[in-house]
């Protein structure tokens, strides 16, 4: 009864430096290319939406960069995040697996998020940035910019998808509390949004165009800058906290794993779990298997193609290359909305082209039913996006208990469902589906990727 | 830049005990009456409500009461719970103030509740309890009893006032998710709820109302027992862990405050931060100055009259000596729904008789605007009654720097707000008023209040 439950380091043990895979990687990643001159671009051309000291981040090399001293001070408010042994639920499913999770819902803003908003907000601000600019979806995004952008005295601008802004009015009033303004993306703030609007007035919106209409005001303000929440190098490099504390955390438990699962929509909570893991085998450490999950209504890594594409619907963004499911591809609405993004990362593209991860789609009803499972067992009730990677880790936790194989499964909880109990209330009362997307939408937009030589 | 700003205990540092102020007060409390011969309880009164071993707990004048095993193992996922520094706030108030939070919104249901929750599901299961039943007002409680109810296997029904049901379904979700049966409240599952909706169909409902509702189900049902979330010794007993852990942490910090805060509705997260420093100043230690807020709304510490009264609106419960606004009194329909009760913990209504606290009482919208300042300058946006005691920590902070001193300010921010984001959309589309209670109405309650000898 005295078991151990949870792994706690001292504040002194937040890492010192953020880890960039980059380096350890056996080949380069694809250039981020021009969208008019499909050349690749250097630091000029993004100087309009980034401070420089993240355009050196998002093309370092170096293994280590330094977590300034400012970062690590709000980072300690919530950090290092706890690293939980699921006994409840490893006793629930009968295996004779061993599970951990990093809880990553401790954040004042409830996700990973705030890893990588916190750091962006100190490169602007220091950069005598004056306003970020930003999208979200679901929410989760934007409501961590918010919180960044009060902690740095920054003033931060939100285009919300029009859907989720309908339906999510408390985490637009979340944002508003930390001092952010919100607007319903398409807006009328933007030539984007008015575009959009002349030819749809009654459109929900998308991502790809909340993306266009934040990239539109950052691009024509010179003290105003873009932020993005993910798919981007140094977002994913931010995250790595959530690795490196696992890391040592693991070794408090006397464990290290066997099986590292995170949920993947931009890529970045799954990056930040599994990309220390992966270098340290590259280096010659043990390999575990790492396991993307992602959701069956928008399959990016198990169903798109790894191929340039925009970033946005606009096609105001640069090309990258990374596993997509073509930026005109609209996912139905399923309730991980921060999973619905056409594209992935290009750096959790590329490992998945190594062969360094396996990737699976679960459909979001599956994903509900462990959500379920695990809130009655750990207590914790996780947010839609997270219910894939608690999804996954169950059923290696099953393939154990099948296979009389007591291995150790380590998984991010990347956040809580405080916000989300909407899909909660839709899921207990039957009237979720599995909602798949249309294939032939899916070819058509494959279709229309652009041409690169 | 490298300033601290948490405080984190080991695992090995929860409280092996529960602190019990009875065994310090010069004077013992006021026997409990029951409501037929108005004459002391003893514990057979008791024993259809509550297992023996809370009884015990609530007759109670030892010092210290061991806290089982199993209760820490579980406590463990959550605490100690982090004590925080509140630097940003200092600076945007500009204050020589030192102030410090403990912080309970870490626990899975987002608040302090789970700390009596979880001891109250313990001994219930321990007893060969199969089910429990409780009411909820704003929902913290009732969420906080289903999560302890999932953990150790209880069935958990809850009776959530009507209103609250209606209007917060993302807390009625939260229960379900964790597995416990949610209804509203009056409901046609007992006399005492047919009894008044025959009356009133419409009726929005009461605290006291469910109270009767869950004793009565409770008493009905040998394999049923009740549960109550605040008011109790027992309750008040099980959450001094946070004042326990403060206590250590605050040594950690090199200090001890000259000042405590916390809000009252049923007074037990007040009791909790408080309790122990009390205790510690009774016994030849430093007597900090010990502040209860509490709403303006429903002002039992500073209006109500220290008198023997029920429990409920239906009369069903002892008769207990406490500050009280007369179980008749209803009070306004304000935000912070966990304050909205008649009456004041026995305990907490005796060290206001004894000099050894202080009252006041704050209107909502000073309280929210506190909330606000506290949110965009240290992050976390806690719940509306938790808004109290910010209240009175900035006003503290802000007589220090009026007065030049630098005193030393610790406060409970006992939840956060996830599930309350209502209250801040009205409040910050300036839809809140500060809805003062009936003063007429407030005289006829006490007129009523029960001939005691």
């Amino acid at each position: 009864m005295s078991e151990t439950v949870k792994y706690v380091l001292d504040e002194s043990r937040i890492p010192k430096a953020w880890y960039n895979l980059v380096a350890d990687l056996p080949r380069p990643p694809a250039p981020v290319l021009h969208p008019g001159t499909l050349q690749p671009v250097g630091p000029d051309d993004l100087a309009p939406l980034f401070p420089m000291a993240l355009i050196a981040q998002e093309v370092s090399t170096e293994r280590e960069i330094e977590i300034p001293a400012p970062v690590r001070t709000v980072y300690r408010q919530w950090r290092p995040a706890p690293l939980h042994r699921a006994r409840r639920l490893e006793r629930a499913l009968d295996t004779p697996a061993r599970i951990f999770y990093k809880y990553e819902g401790v954040s004042p803003a409830g996700s990973h998020k705030p890893n990588t908003a916190v750091a962006q907000a100190f490169y602007n601000k220091e950069a005598g940035v004056r306003r970020l600019t930003t999208e979200t979806g679901a929410g989760q995004w934007g409501s961590a910019l918010a919180y960044a952008g009060a902690t740095f005295g920054l003033d931060v601008q939100v285009f919300m998808v029009r859907v989720s802004f309908d339906q999510k009015p408390y985490r637009k009033a979340a944002m508003e509390a930390w001092g952010a303004r919100c607007v319903a993306s398409p807006s009328r703030e933007t030539n984007a949004g008015r575009a959009v609007l002349a030819e749809q007035p009654d459109t929900t919106g998308s991502l790809g165009i909340a993306i266009s209409e934040a990239v539109e005001v950052a691009a024509q303000h010179d003290d105003t800058k873009y932020a993005l929440g993910s798919v981007l190098n140094h977002v994913l490099l931010h995250q790595t906290v959530i690795g490196l504390e696992a890391m040592a955390q693991m070794e408090m438990a006397d464990a290290y794993p066997d099986i590292v699962v995170g949920c993947t929509g931009g890529g970045s909570n799954f990056a930040g779990i599994a990309f220390p893991f992966i270098g340290a085998g590259l280096r010659g450490g043990a390999k575990p298997r790492v396991i993307a999950c992602e959701p069956a209504a928008c399959p990016s890594l198990t169903r798109g193609r790894y191929a340039y594409d925009f970033g946005d619907t606009g096609h105001l963004t640069p090309l990258v290359k990374m596993h997509t499911l073509g930026s005109g591809f609209i996912p139905p609405g399923f309730h991980a909305g921060g999973l619905r993004y056409h594209g992935m990362a290009p750096l959790v593209s590329l490992v998945q082209e190594l062969g360094l991860i396996e990737s699976r789609a679960y459909p979001q009803i599956a994903c509900f039913e462990a959500g379920l499972q695990f809130a009655r067992s750990e207590g914790i009730i996780p947010a839609p996006e997270a219910n894939h990677a608690v999804r996954g880790a169950i059923d290696e936790a099953l393939a154990c208990k099948r296979d009389g194989q007591a291995r150790t499964i380590l998984f991010n909880l990347c956040g809580h469902g405080n916000f989300d109990m909407q899909a909660y209330i839709d899921f207990q009362a039957g009237r979720l589906t599995d909602s798949p997307y249309d294939e032939s939408a899916l070819q058509s937009a494959l279709a229309a990727l652009p041409k690169v030589a």
